[in-house]
């Protein structure tokens, strides 16, 4: 394996790229992102926090579906809306409580493909869709869903807590598969049960609330490295990572591995001390966890591989989100 | 006026026929709104609310702005983004904490004024946009907003509380302006202080708090009538109104005014001896309410004008929703 070629394909991966458009938006919206004073983290997290009193937080979060899988696989789409919104809360440590979807369709038989997928997505998950806004006259098919859930106040996990000389690790369900139309999609909750599933996300909850963590974040399109990278501009550090610790299913290539999105599958960063009990914590659930590298104080991310060590993401260069300024 | 015709423009009303679409999304949904035992109220109302302990519920609540208004007019499709969901939150007595929005945009500039109205939304209403996700290459523009709220379990205002007897009450905000290119738009916030519009807010949650109501709705695409027979179909009872009680801005036609989205307006029903509170309260924040009619047993609204009593909706034959089986 090239080291070069797989940096520069994950830098130029479109699941990365995409990410900068965000920045944007953030510069618009950045006025208005704690308003009323009760916004307890700034842009860049999986989830928004809101401070409720009483040690209580609602978390606040949304995911447009793909077109591109609306159209190929829409039953597919509805249950992933599920997966990833559900994710997003385990994530910051929370119990997900409800969602609600705004579904646009021109075509009704891809809408209840997309809605009996939602329905199993909710069962899996436990989680309840709650209402939403169909527009019943539109010239595309989109799916958004929104997903609020609860959390502890001085038990949340953020993006923004990794600090220098933490271990970072990488916490993933291998018993998967891809899906057929989508080599990314590293599906590994379809044929669980819904015990384990839901056991998935609760872990992470537990781990908050244990303070095992210092900072956590959901794999998502950026993939493995594409997300920590992000977890790291949020928390103003940057990482030396270790290739071949990463966990990988090892049918993968490292090249589609770096880029799938899992249906379970977090970057976390930790104290030495507490990085056995994460390990242990996630391996009775299916998710096996490994310590991947360690946090420094230059805005880089590292990869080494094989007595190479090459510089993958910058935050002064080519970050992913690039939200510091 | 000739009450005939306009019945007949009501029921064939693009605001109401659309929301007949939503009777085969809550069917497929049904079976998961309240997957996991905590959904308090059953789809039909402003917003959903979940259960989460110590007489504390969360709203949520979504909405898509129309395709249309985006086209037309991007930064005030923005601004009402905002302003609908803070509605459906003040509608159940609630304290509206975060938005979060999904935008999905062909074009830059577009995108830019969106969000510079969601800006001036947010400002307006004091209510944060707390995050997102954008779809930056899709091939039309659309924004999906949902919102969050919180209130007290046991000081709800919901659709499902009318009862035989109370008085229908319709509570408008009349200083206002129609829109420019869209004249079902009533324009009622945009000119007034942020204080202004977020005290409208505010005494529904009194109002609420004081349990001066038995069932309230935010009137929106459907008109006032049309809402009002929302608020009914989730009753299970009817109505008769007298058209001439309404609150009307004169400059605006009937026909036109009944089919208006107002930037402050509500159908309410309460028992008589509350009618008067609920009234001045109102009063103080320019939302002007009238007792417009009364609950009957029958499934049934009728509108009445010069002696004249005729039929608008039958919960049977054409209701506007349907969610009744």
């Amino acid at each position: 394996m090239n080291l070069d070629s797989l940096i520069d394909s994950i830098q130029n991966f479109e699941g990365v790229t995409r990410k900068k458009s965000i920045e944007n938006v953030t510069n618009l919206l950045k006025d208005v992102y704690n308003v009323s004073g009760e916004t307890l983290l700034a842009f860049g997290d999986d989830a928004s926090a809101i401070d409720i009193g009483d040690n209580t937080v609602v978390l606040v979060a949304a995911d447009g579906i793909w077109g591109k899988l609306m159209d190929a696989d829409p039953y597919w789409a509805g249950y992933c809306s599920v997966l990833v919104n559900v994710n997003d809360i385990a994530a910051m440590g929370g119990k997900p409580i409800a969602m609600v979807n705004i579904l646009s369709i021109d075509n009704e038989k891809i809408a209840n493909e997309v809605l009996k997928g939602i329905v199993e997505g909710c069962k899996k998950f436990n989680v309840p869709m709650v209402g939403g806004h169909l527009h019943p006259d539109s010239n595309y098919n989109s799916l958004d869903v929104s997903i609020v859930g609860i959390a502890k106040k001085d038990h949340l996990i953020t993006s923004f807590g990794a600090t220098v000389g933490n271990k970072v690790l990488v916490a993933i369900d291998l018993d998967g598969k891809q899906h057929d139309k989508f080599a990314l999609n590293w599906d590994t909750t379809f044929h669980k049960s819904p015990k384990l599933v839901q056991d998935q996300i609760k872990v992470m909850k537990t781990i908050a609330e244990k303070d095992l963590i210092t900072a956590g974040k959901d794999i998502s399109n950026p993939g493995i490295l594409g997300t920590l990278e992000m977890l790291l501009e949020s928390s103003s550090c940057g990482a030396i990572v270790e290739l071949e610790k990463i966990p990988r299913n090892s049918d993968v290539s490292w090249e589609e591995w770096l880029k799938i999105y899992p249906g379970a599958g977090f970057v976390l960063t930790a104290k030495e001390e507490n990085v056995d009990s994460v390990i242990s914590l996630l391996k009775k659930y299916s998710i096996e966890t490994a310590v991947v590298g360690e946090i420094i104080e230059d805005k880089k991310l590292f990869l080494t591989y094989d007595n190479q060590k090459k510089l993958l993401f910058d935050q002064e260069k080519n970050p992913v989100i690039g939200l510091s300024d």
